[in-house]
């Protein structure tokens, strides 16, 4: 099989030539294939950050050979590994990137160590493994190389995975943790829409939000777009990923709240107070 | 008609999934035609920048379908719109973000609103029209479908549009507002060369510059390049839009002379003086 | 000869229409052709740090045309340049910016000015020469014109050289400066693995690191990867594109040493000490 798009995601900022380097050495290897930059923006070494970014991303893509490279690990034990997962593959270090967005895809169903000498760039790769090992590998499968030319078999149960993020509903209340803040500072909490329904919430209800046991935040609405609240108000809602999220109309919530990734947050029914 | 080139601009910033997931969706619906992203990084919601930028832009690109989003109504009342304009179409919310670029292009001759289901993302669409309405309106049209086929006509002139920036001349004075400052600090003004014409100035005149009525900043050469003064001293000339504009050469404009958009500019002819 | 890849790098960042004018004139020109954009975040005006990146980006490139604008004296006497470098031409100003590329391409084999009016955007091209000047002439290349059409052939000994950055080394003892700064905060020095080699220092010993005469920082461990030391600790390793270089595992070297390009930097054997 072959692949006529790349995605790519790293943490390689837009300064640099780390990630011009990897698509010339893309191009020469596979020169009629496109590549989709999903972001290079990724905070340095936040694996998390990269992990939830794809897995958001992933569904949206056309199948693809999906290259992500967070890796504070470079050089070290930690292996490179491609997984099959749908009709797509994801190629990267094994550090708990790429299971998410295999997960998003369906799950993984094959997985490789990237060990063939063949598939990497020439020279003692050590610090960029973007360049000399990922980029090649996703390149040579998108010309056609099967995963199992790449190196050996590894078992899907023995990938690395992050923790899973904390998420749980009982009547009326969600409790969870901050998932990832955007560009807008919303912030999409790891709870889904299914927890608000375990919880029976439903939009249009009022909730109070606590961050991280601070102060609450009374008869927020839980509403469906930013406009139902006034500019500058706070609304919880869910979100186009479909997670229970937090978001401040025209405004930066995670600012305003004060609100990072990884804070406990708890979204429970509001009651008369005063 | 069918379409080989998108352009896309956005306010979604460059951190987080969303461009990828627009390009992703034309990806699936037009595999053969190239986006253009234009930018990503509109100030959040600001929309007057969007649509300048976007308006300096389009004469530059080839026949496309021009995707805009900075949309702080999204999932309110506010329309979709996709106008026609010159060879090109541009896609986005009608907000005054596409009716600059427009003009440029001759000016709409048609309007639809989008509101036909069968050429938007399945699902409830509330928070990323981009991705969801837009982006594929835009490849759908770029894969052949008449505007038409999106929704009801529009009244061109019903389509909003932002204030018409403030700039007239008189002799030997152009008072205009600051209409769009740049990565380098430079900073196009409303005014135009016709102003300066108007005005009885030209490239060799020496001006003074009066900011939002502060302190005049006297004898300013009325230049045509940075390097016709010294590093560090500011220039009046008209930018390569054809905007009358403000620049420091080696420096920053804006910061140096305290500039934001809309802020009060007058321009006039430098007497003797002290 | 026609190329199917432009490649390209300027200071106009990401927040204005500048590249996407540049790509849209590409576009129409050569509309086949697909650009990779090398970076656009080179910070304004600092012809070294493009030059460096252009240098370290280009052996990876397929053979492309490439285009380089970070251009403080547009519009002055300075000359538009396009030279030939092994099957790679570069186009843009005659500053530097362009040579160390060219070096890296196997050396400037011809060069011509770009005089030709035929080959530029039309209308009086002052301050945005990537747009009116650089763009077209690379796009005209990519499309088959050959260099010799665009001006007056220029010998490649005339071309502006930034100074060559000081590295030296005798026993135990590398003398250098600062080269370039990345989004990690890695250092890459002027000087390379061979003058490692000319010090008699290997992987595996101990250098003590001194910044423009500051602190001495003892008992570095001269590494392979980030993580042969501890998170937070520092190391000086040969980076991929083999410079000599100063990391931090996991942090940023040149905020916590404080160096900045350009800075003095001495690498010499530790002694024990104390």
């Amino acid at each position: 099989m072959r692949y006529g798009w790349l995605a790519f995601l790293t943490d390689y900022g837009y300064h640099d030539g780390f990630v011009a380097a990897c698509h010339g050495v893309i191009a020469r290897i596979v020169p009629d294939a496109r590549v989709i930059d999903v972001t290079h923006a990724v905070p340095p070494q936040d694996v998390r950050h990269g992990a939830v970014v794809l897995e958001q991303t992933v569904p949206y893509l056309p199948a693809s050979v999906i290259v992500g490279v967070v890796d504070p690990g470079v050089g070290s034990e930690r292996r490179g590994v491609a997984l099959q997962a749908g009709e797509s593959v994801l190629v990267g270090p094994d550090n708990g990137l790429l299971v998410w967005a295999a997960d998003a895809l369906g799950g993984a169903s094959a997985a490789v160590e990237l060990t063939a000498p063949e598939y990497r760039l020439g020279g003692d790769a050590a610090t960029f493994h973007g360049r000399d090992i990922f980029a090649p590998a996703a390149a040579h499968v998108a010309a056609g190389v099967p995963l199992r030319a790449l190196g050996p078999a590894v078992s899907v149960e023995d990938l690395v995975r992050l923790p899973t993020p904390r998420a749980r509903a009982r009547a009326g209340v969600v409790e969870t943790e901050a998932h990832l803040v955007d560009h807008f500072g919303n912030v999409a909490l790891a709870a889904r829409a299914d927890h608000l329904n375990e919880a029976g919430l439903a939009v249009g209800d009022r909730v109070d939000v606590t961050v991280s046991g601070g102060p609450v935040h009374h008869d927020v609405l839980l509403g469906r777009i930013f406009a139902d609240v006034a500019p500058g108000e706070h609304l919880v809602y869910v979100d186009s990923h479909g997670y229970l999220s937090l978001a401040t109309n025209q405004g930066d919530a995670a600012s305003s709240l004060g609100v990072e990734p990884g804070d406990d947050v708890r979204v429970s029914r509001s009651h008369a107070h005063g």
